[in-house]
Parts: C-alpha cells; structure tokens; sequence
C-alpha cells in the first residue's frame, strides 16, 4: 500500500486534503490510486483515500483509519448508509442513499427512487470501483431498474467520460414515484441530475401545510415538483421553466394526479416571465423561486448574488400582501448568511418589511457532516409579507 | 406631534433608529415621548415611534407611516398578532401573541398560556400604554388571569421599577398548560421570564419526533421541558438544573404526567454534573443542551463562545456512538454561523465527525423581520454522531 505524508497543521473532520499541505511526491500515482495518509511529525495515520493528483484536493479521504477499500469496506459503507435512512430517517421508497463525502464515499451519488437506482461517479477514485458498487447496490436494494447517470462535467477534468446508461432492466417507460401523496413520473436518463429533486422535499412539505388556496407562481418549475404538491392543496398554480422537456413531463405530472385544472405549465425564461407580469400588474398569494446553482465555482460568485437578488426582487413585485415567497439556493458557494442578506436585500429594494417563518435545508438524507461545511448546499427561506 | 429628523442614510427595514443618525437635538424629550421621524433631505416621513434621548437607540418605531399612537392602533396591531398566530400559524392554546420589534411593538412582550396572560414591558416608551394594552388584552382574550412580569433589569436603565403583579384573577394555583400531550405547571411570577419557554417548542417537538428509548441527559431542565417530552417517548431522563425551584416544579410535572419511573431530577451546576459523569465513564443515547444567555452584551461575548464551547466539548464525552446531542443558544450577539462553528469545534476537539441533522430556531410565533437580524436569537442545532 502507498504511503503519504501531510503537515502536522491537517485539521482534523475534514475529508479533503489540499496539494500545499502533501509533503510526499504524488507526481508518480495515476488519479484513483489508494493510498494510506500519515501525519509526517508523528508518524500517525491520519486516514485512507485516493489520490488525484492533478486536483487541488488531491487526496480525498475514504476513512480517518487505516483501512482496506475492497468489497467488505464498500458493503459496511452502503449498509450504514441504508440504515441511516431507513432506520433513523424512516425513509422508505424514496432517498438519497449515497451521498458523496458526507457518506465517507466522495465521488459517489446513489439516488434510490422507489425500485430504480441511479447512480452518478465524479472522481476517478470511486471510478475504479464502478462495477463493484453497482454489484453490491443490486445485492442489497434488489432494484428493477439500474441507471448511470455520469454526465456531470467534473468527470472531464477527472479524465473519465461522460455517459448514460441502463445498466440493468428496461427503460421503455419513464419510472414513477409517490412523495407525499402526489405521483411524479420523471427522466432519469434526460433530466436534470438523477432525474428528481429530493434535496427540497422537506421545504415542498413544509410550505405544503400551511398553504390551502389562493394563486402560486412557480418559478424553475422543472416537471412540477413545488407545483402539484401545492395544487393537491388547492392552490392554482403556473409552472414556469425554460426547458420544454421539463414542461412537457410537468404537464403529464398534473395529468396523472389529476390537476390539469389547478395547473398550467409555460415553457419561458423567469426573469422575462416575471417582467411581463410585472407589466401586467400581476399578483400572487404565493410565489417559488427554486432556480439551478447559479454559481458553479468562487470565481463567479459576485455575478451570481447579483443574479440571484435581481431574481428575488423582480418576483416580491408579484406578491400580494399577506403572500408568501419560498426562496431557495443551490450554490454550493453563496453561504446561508449570505443568501439571507440577499433576500432580505430584495426586500428592502421594495421597501417591504416580510417575516422569516421557515429556514431550511437540504432533506436530511443528504446529510450535512459538522465537520466539512462544504457538504451544506440548499438553503431554502419561506418568507411571509406582513399584511 | 413632535417631529425629529434623520440622516438620509438611515436604512429601510429597521425599528431602530440610532444617536449618531439623528440631526434633532432629542435631549429636550422625556423619555417616551411619541415623535414622527422624517428624513432631512427629502421631508418624507420614515414612521412614528418613541424616544429614549437616554438610550444609544435613540428612537424605536412602531410604524413606518405617519400613525397616530392612541387605543385604535394597538387594538388593530394586538389583532393583527393574533391573527398571525391563529389563523396563519393554527396555534390556539399557548403562544407569544406579542414579540416586542417583531410585531411592530417594541418593548412589548406578552405569552398567551392558556386563559393565562403574561406581560413584559420594557421600555419607557412602552410603559405609558400600560394600562390600555392591559384593557385591550383583557377584551380580546377574555383571560382568567393576568399577569405583569416586569422584572427585566433593563427597565433600570430607562428609568423603570421593577414589579411583578397579579392583575386580574387569584394566583393561588400555579396554572397548567398542555404542550403537545404533556401537562406543564408553570410559575408565571417566580420563574424565568414569563415562566414557560414557547420559543423552544418546534425544536422539542423535532426532538421528540426522532426518538424512542435510550438514556438521557437533560442540561439546563428548568422545569423539565425537554425531559418530559423525551419521557413520554420512552426515554429515561436525568434533568440538572442549579435552581432548586426549578427542580422541584420538574419534578411536580414529571408527577402530574406520571413519568415519575423515568425521570429524576437533580439540582446541580451543570459543568460539575458533566465533570462528575465523565469521571464515571457514563454514556447518553441523548443529551440536551439548553442554556440560558451566555452573552447579555457585546463586550462578554468572547468569554461567552469560550463558555459554550467548553460546555458542548464536555457533553461531547459523554455522547454515546450514535447518539444525538441537541445544543441551543439563545444568545442575541452568538450568530448562527458563530454557534454552529462552536459545536464543530467542540467536536473536532473530541476527534469526533456528526452530521448535522436538524437547524431550528425560535418558534414561529416569536417572528424574525428578515430586515432585523437582531430579531432571531435562538439557534438549536441537532446532530448525530456517527457509528
């Protein structure tokens, strides 16, 4: 086994370790190579990973001791890891069953969505163990239906390629789930990453209770997860997202559920949707804004607060008195701290003075690790415009 | 009416209005005096609210309109909260029905607790409304008993005596609320602020939702919130709180619930009672952390984070593998960020990595104004610690 040595400064909880804190040349290891990580001072192990060593996280950790990563380590994990859900969560049909670091797998994503299983690979570490993973996922899980989804573009870095494929079962017909008491028919191999959102469900059930009527804008609709959970409430919804395909299956989603009454989905871009209600003076009871990661690195940060503050303020002009606007981010980047000042910035730009009800964040099987902030995304705000 | 001027600078959003951004010399005033507040450069009006030319908040708003402060402005306010509680957020028996800055009444906080009225004013501005905000509550929620809790130590400052008062009905009993499907006695005159903590409830109730059986250890009891609730799922509890009345209330509703078998309670320091516990080696399943402020001002705040830290990091040892430690701060200067850096550190100091399962705060009926952050101050992580 390959031995490396880091500065004694490593801290201890996190399961990145930087290029400027490896004291061993790791020039010679092809990326996904295992290797054990010791402190050079006192010799102690600080952990077992892979190496990448192209990346500036060039050794993401697999475990804080010395370790054997083989099929039995892989078992233990994916086991933990349905336990977790399954039995502290009481999740059941639907979950995120792998999630990345915060799972002590990184580079692996498994969504279970009720008896099909998709599976995303990013570094070139978990790569190696492509068919092993997929094995023990069907040992365990005993799924229909196996997918891999691996199009993200941070494999191209990794030097992995980009594919799409069943790995097990017929793909003839698009998979259903229930969340809730709403039936969600959804892509796995054309949608937007694993196909369904589950990092929002506990937000969707949250602004769920306490609405029961009135107007909703559903702003980055894609195929109507915010939209028809609120319509089985009796709210009136329209849909917006600048994806056909995603509208398309929202519309067969209301369809299924039987709330193409309650619903209409359009496909165009938000901002200009919201301009042209702005112009018509338009009002809603309640508004969804829950768009993509509008900033992918640190780089493009500033661009993306102004974005996502141009995007809230321009939508506080729809709400009615008394509305209710649930605001989410995904940018891995923009803190929570920082996405509420911006909220509340958009508000201030109205001169409107909303109470915060509810701050949420990802569902909780996509755990957060105390310990590496880093694995914190989805910041979700419901807030309420005082009558 | 008396009219003051501000500075053009002076932010949209804040009740505060700060010494430094006032051009009128205010010191003619006597404390509470009711002023309108106008920006100097434009004369447009900024709202109506009270003077302190004592206090370095120098004015707090009640509107921002021009308003006349009389008998029909606090009756529509005072219905305006309940409304909020009632209708918006379906609460019925017990809930804060005025939080102060957060309901546009600064100065004014008053808990619903059943047919039990409790009343804390603190400020001078406040004060002279007394009798009418008396008047009003007794008519719009027709109580048995009313209760004047004003011994907040800031009431010196602005020139206030402290008194606590029956104002209506006989306190012969203490009175009982039912939380939930547990019964609390509670000492509205002797105990901690208004003598019941609402604002913890959604966090109590998360916790309650998770568990079923194990050990627990309940810091700062009171009398018995947490505890009882985990007793009524199952869980054995040892509560510690140093007030002996605290302690003997505990133990009256661990009685009246007939929880008795599962509960003890034992007066105590709680960093002497960690200390002891770790000497002995003994484990939780679960532990509850539920301080009192640490910080009252700016100037204490880093003794404050060194108290939390120190405290969490001792609880941590004596966290069994896979156990839940929920851990709150109730201190205003402590943010959310600043809290949550503590319990990672008080973790890394253990060589322990949880997830972060649950962040709550304050209970929705003690509201946040997303433009005042000095609003929100209760933050309650809950964290499981990994197997």
């Amino acid at each position: 086994m390959e031995k490396i040595f880091v500065k004694s400064s490593k801290k201890y909880g996190t399961l990145w370790i930087y290029k400027n804190e490896i004291l061993s040349d790791i020039s010679k290891f092809s990326a996904g190579t295992i290797v054990k990580v010791y402190e050079s001072k006192t010799n102690k192990i600080i952990g077992t990973g892979y190496v990448n060593p192209k990346s500036t996280i060039s050794v993401r950790l697999l475990s804080f001791k010395d370790e054997t990563v083989d099929e039995i380590f892989f078992k233990k994990r994916i086991l933990q890891c349905k336990k977790y859900r399954e039995e502290f969560l009481g999740l059941k049909e639907n979950y995120r069953l792998i999630f990345s670091e915060s799972d002590f797998l990184p580079g692996l994503i498994v969504d279970k969505y009720d008896r099909c299983i998709v599976i995303q690979i990013t570094t070139a570490g978990m790569e190696q163990f492509k068919d092993l993973i997929i094995k023990i996922l069907d040992e365990i899980l005993c799924p229909e239906l196996i997918i891999l989804k691996n199009d993200s573009p941070s494999r191209l870095k990794e030097g992995l390629k980009i594919e799409k494929q069943v790995i097990k079962g017929q793909l003839d017909e698009l998979p259903v789930i229930v969340e809730d008491d709403v039936k969600f028919i959804f892509d796995p191999i054309n949608g937007q990453k694993t196909g369904f959102f589950l990092d929002q469900r506990e937000n969707r059930t949250f602004l769920k209770r306490i609405v029961d009527a009135g107007e909703a804008l559903d702003l980055f609709c894609y195929i109507g997860s915010w939209s028809l959970h609120l319509a089985k409430k009796g709210v009136r919804v329209t849909g917006v997202d600048s994806s056909q395909n995603a509208i398309d299956l929202a519309k067969e989603n209301a369809k299924i559920n039987s709330l193409t009454e309650r619903c209409r989905f359009i496909k165009a871009d938000a901002f200009d949707y919201l301009r042209w209600e702005i112009k018509k003076n338009r009002q809603y009871d309640i508004i969804v804004i829950d768009p993509p990661a509008f900033v992918k690195s640190k780089a493009e940060k500033k661009d993306a607060i102004e974005g996502y503050l141009n995007l809230n303020a321009l939508a506080i002009k729809l709400l009615k008195r008394n509305g209710i606007l649930a605001t989410s981010s995904c940018s891995q980047h923009i803190s929570e701290d920082e996405f509420y000042e911006i909220v509340k910035q958009a508000f201030m730009k109205n001169k409107k003075t909303p109470r915060l009800i509810y701050k949420g964040m990802q569902s909780k099987d996509h755990p957060i690790l105390l310990s590496m902030p880093e694995t914190a995304y989805l910041k979700c705000l419901i807030v309420n415009l005082l009558d």
